[in-house]
Parts: structure tokens; sequence; C-alpha cells
């Protein structure tokens, strides 16, 4: 029953670290590690790529940076088939920070870029390809693309860009089964070599059932994280998604041992998932920039003049 | 865009009543009919009609047995369009309990069903049908339904039976979006003369998306709950729903305030939604009874133990 092609990428640390500045500390990231080995997980992306010269490491978690001697502190002495994957932002790498495939703990580099930057995407995602790295290109903010302009994009992709993997990322937690059907299969029909994959935020509680609306029209790279974390309203949980699969080589059972083990604990420090002012920037197709500041303050649950405010910023 | 006939029901203080042996106080039950009328809400279910010789009044709130008197009190001095519904179990109701429709304040009765008392159920919605009342029927655990079984009663429930509506329960929260289109395909296939509606669980976070699905495969009637309130892992938040529909009578701005006046302080106090035992119960597609007792026992969270307790059950 299964579809051998279907890859999980669990991005738990690296959009986790969003929520906190990339501090998760070694021990953290270690049991992360492990339990994803164990459960068959192929992908674990640890962080991003920024360059030193851009943000100060004294301000900052190790995983906004992921160098390789950090990344070898995680995975050394445990036995993997998880390949380690990291995320360059368009504009914030420092190309000479990233040594040949070779000489580097990582696998796969994801190169995350909005529409209008697909050019630098498609520079960046062939230069890691040079070294000798699997590369993917995620387009941001899908939902608030232009149909013209993505098709645009999706065709030069195809034509110009070595990645492998094309990932349609639903940063605002806007979208609905239909849309995704929509962006999916017009992705699968210009990207003719290449995989199609989904990043999806949970804001309306959709990034599961998203994702699995990407698999049923083909899409066969899905990101997931534990227990949900991720920035504001978090990510499809790779636990459910587990439970999804019927691709024997998957065991949810470590999935749900780290998440009693760390993740209760954790949730208990740190606000994710399902919280009225994210659902509102994902009905409204908003980043969530607005309602993690509404959290951090003392209208937290003020949720009705949040949602007046934001539709009262008309545009015209 | 929008699509007259769909209605919404809400059934928070109904579904919400299974968390609280229906203990719902007068003062919290008028703010949700008073939010649900602002926001154009098509029906309020507020809990079940069940007899008193099966059940002592004196340990359960007024919301498991309806009484008219209680239900007036509710909506008394509140200006509403929204109707009364009310729920009824087969074999546990008294009919000579429920009065004719033009002196009640109750609108639709709701019969929930098994597949295999689909007779019963039939009688019981025929009789009130007779009454003058709406009437629905739930047909409950329809992911454990045979196939043959189900076309039987989907077959019956046309040909005999008065009630308008037939509702599809995903009472464990095990449905996948593939399973509800068909389901509510095959419901519509037979279902020449009724209207189908969707009834979810969010054991798995699929509440919304399978309702979305339903109402995508041409389901007209939608149950949601306010915060997602139910049992155990609750039903597809009525925000979200609110949020989702195009339908301009519809207002989410009452149901933000009522979630921000009464929603947070109570999800304080009782627990509902995406917790650990309820999703394995929905993976395994279970009664989240073994994980309800769970949550109150001192292992509440060894979800591996738990997981492995029910696939142990092997029943060959």
């Amino acid at each position: 029953m299964f579809r051998e092609k279907i890859k999980v990428l669990d991005c738990t640390i690296r959009d986790g670290g969003l929520m906190n500045n990339h501090e998760f500390d070694l021990h953290f990231v270690r049991a992360v590690y492990k339990a994803l080995s164990e459960a068959g997980v192929d992908y674990m992306e640890i962080g991003y790529k920024n360059s030193k010269k851009l943000f100060n490491p004294k301000e900052f978690g190790k995983w906004k940076f992921c160098d390789d001697e950090d990344i070898i502190k995680v995975t050394e002495g445990i036995e993997s088939k998880t390949k380690i994957s990291v995320m360059v932002d368009v504009d914030r790498v420092d190309i000479d920070d990233v040594k040949p495939r070779k000489d580097s703990p990582v696998a796969l580099i994801r190169v995350a870029t909005y529409v209008k930057d697909v050019d630098k995407a498609i520079f960046l995602a062939n230069h890691f390809d040079s070294k000798g790295y699997e590369t993917a290109v995620n387009i941001m903010a899908i939902s608030r693309a232009l149909d013209n302009e993505l098709t645009e994009c999706l065709q030069q992709l195809e034509k110009e860009c070595k990645a492998q993997v094309i990932n349609i990322v639903d940063s605002f937690g806007a979208l609905y089964q239909e849309t995704t059907e929509f962006l999916v299969k017009k992705a699968k029909n210009i990207l003719k070599t290449k995989e199609v994959g989904m990043h999806a935020h949970n804001n309306q509680q959709l990034a599961f059932a998203n994702t699995i609306e990407a698999i049923i029209h083909d899409a066969n790279y899905v990101d997931a994280t534990v227990y949900g974390l991720g920035r504001a309203a978090g990510n499809c949980p790779l636990e459910l998604m587990l439970g999804f699969l019927k691709n024997p080589k998957y065991d949810i059972r470590p999935i749900l041992d780290l998440i009693s083990k760390e993740f209760i604990l954790l949730s208990k420090k740190m606000e994710w998932g399902y919280v009225i002012p994210y659902a509102i920037t994902g009905i409204l197709d908003e980043h969530p920039r607005a309602a993690i500041a509404l959290r951090n303050s003392a209208k937290k649950d003020d949720y009705r003049e949040f949602y007046e405010s934001l539709i009262g910023e008309v545009e015209e």
C-alpha cells in the first residue's frame, strides 16, 4: 500500500529554532536526532547556515549558523541513516562557509526564497549542487504568490535549477485543501524532472491535512516536526505523519517517547500550536508577526480587538 | 462565492457536556447562546434528552436531560435566529418526555445511532417528525462500519426515515480525507432526498479538514464547537469554520469574544484538544475511552507504553 518515494524531513530544530533564537542545547538536539534515527525519518533539518558577518554569534544559538563541528557533536556515536539538512536564506548565507559535501556532515541544503528572489535561489542551489550536496528550493509565502509570477518561477526552476526537490511553503498557514491541490498540481505539471514537497504551518489546524492533500496529488517530500513544534502555530506533527504513512520503515514509538520525555516539558516553557491570534493571521493570510507580538503583550487574549486591527488595515 | 445551503450546527454544550457530566452553568450556556446568535450560527445543540428513569438527575447536570423549562432559561431575553437542537441516543430516551414541537423551545432533534441500531433510530426520528420537529440521524463510529452494512443502513434511511439530514460521525477521529470523500460520496449517492452532514472529532487535527472535505463533496450540514470543545480531542473549531465559510450572514467576532471571555479560563480547568493519547486512539481507530482513563492516571504522559498496550490487543 505504501509509496516508497515519499520521504519525510523533520525540521523540528530548524523551524522550532525560530521560537528561541536557535538556542536548543546539545542534549535536546541529540535526543531529537536519536529518536528520528530510530523512527526511520529520512532527513533532519538542524538549522540555518547564516553568515556570521550578518548575525552576531553571541546573540544567537548554534543552530543559526550550523557549523560542521557543532553538527558532528550531535551525530557522533548515534547509529543512523537519517541525513542532515540545513537551510539557507537568500542574501543571508556566505557561500564560502560551506565546505564541499565530502568534508561536511551535511547531506542536503535547502534554499528558502520568495518568488521574487528565485534567481538568487537558483544561483545558490546550483552552487551547493556543484559542491556535491543534495539541494532543494523552498518557495515561501506561496499563498501570496501571484499566479503568473509563480508560473514563471516554476518554469525557471525546472529549466535552470539543479535542485532535486521544490517545496511549496504555506508560511502563513492560510491554505485550504483546494488551493493546496491547485498548487501541487500546478507545480507537478511544470516541474517534470523534479520532486515536489510540502511545508505547512498549522495556524488553522490544517498543516497535517494539507500535507496529506499534497501527498494525494503526488508530492513525495513532506516536512514535519515533533509535536508540531515550529514558529507560532507550528508545523505538521511528525507523530501524525508517521501514523498516516504506511511504509514499514517508519516507527512512531521513538517519537512518542521523545514527546513524553522532552516535549511536554518544553511545551510548558515555550508557546506554539493552536492559539487564536495565529488562527486569525492564518484566516487572513497574514504573516504571524503581529500575532507573535500580541502574545508577548498584556493584550494577548484580546482576540476580537486583534482581528479588528488586522481587517482595519485596508490597503487600497 | 458562498453556498447558501450550508448550515452550521454548534454542539459545544452537547459534546462538551460529555467532559463534565453536562454541568455547564446557566451563565456559561447563555453566553454561548448569545454569541452563536450574534454570529449567525444556524443551530445550537444544547444537550441530550435522556430518560430520568435511566439516569439520576442528581448525578448529572441539566444538559443530560434538557427539560424545556431549562432551555427557556437559556434563550429568554436574547434576540436570536439560532434554532435549538437536542440529541437523543437510541434506547436512552423516553419519547413521552418530548412534547409536541409547538409546545417546546426545541426545533431539531438528532438521533444518534450505530449502524446496527438504525431500525430503532428510524422509529425515533419518525416519531419526532410526527410531533412536528425537524429531525436528523447521526451515524456514529462510521470509521468502523462495514461497507455492506452501511449501504443497507443508508438505503433504509432513504426509504423509511423522515429525517431531513443524515450525519456522518467520525467518533474516533480516525478518518483521513480520502475516506471522508468516499463516505460522503457514498451517502450522497444513496440519500437522494436528504442532506448529508459531517460531525468530526479532532484526534488527529483533522476535524476541520474533514469537514471542509465533506463540504467539497456536497455535504451541507456541518457540526462545530467553540474552540473545538468536545469529548477528548474535541471537534471542528467553530471559529475556523466561520473563517472558512463565505456566507456574509456569519460573523466570527462574537465567537472570538466568547473564547477570550469564557473559553480560555475553561481550558485551564478542563482538558480537551490535541493530546497524544487521543491522537493514538485516532490513529488506531479506537474509542478514546482508554485514552481518557490514561489522562486521569499517573501514567498520563507514558505515550509509548499506552501505544504498545493498544497494539498489543490482537483480536484474532
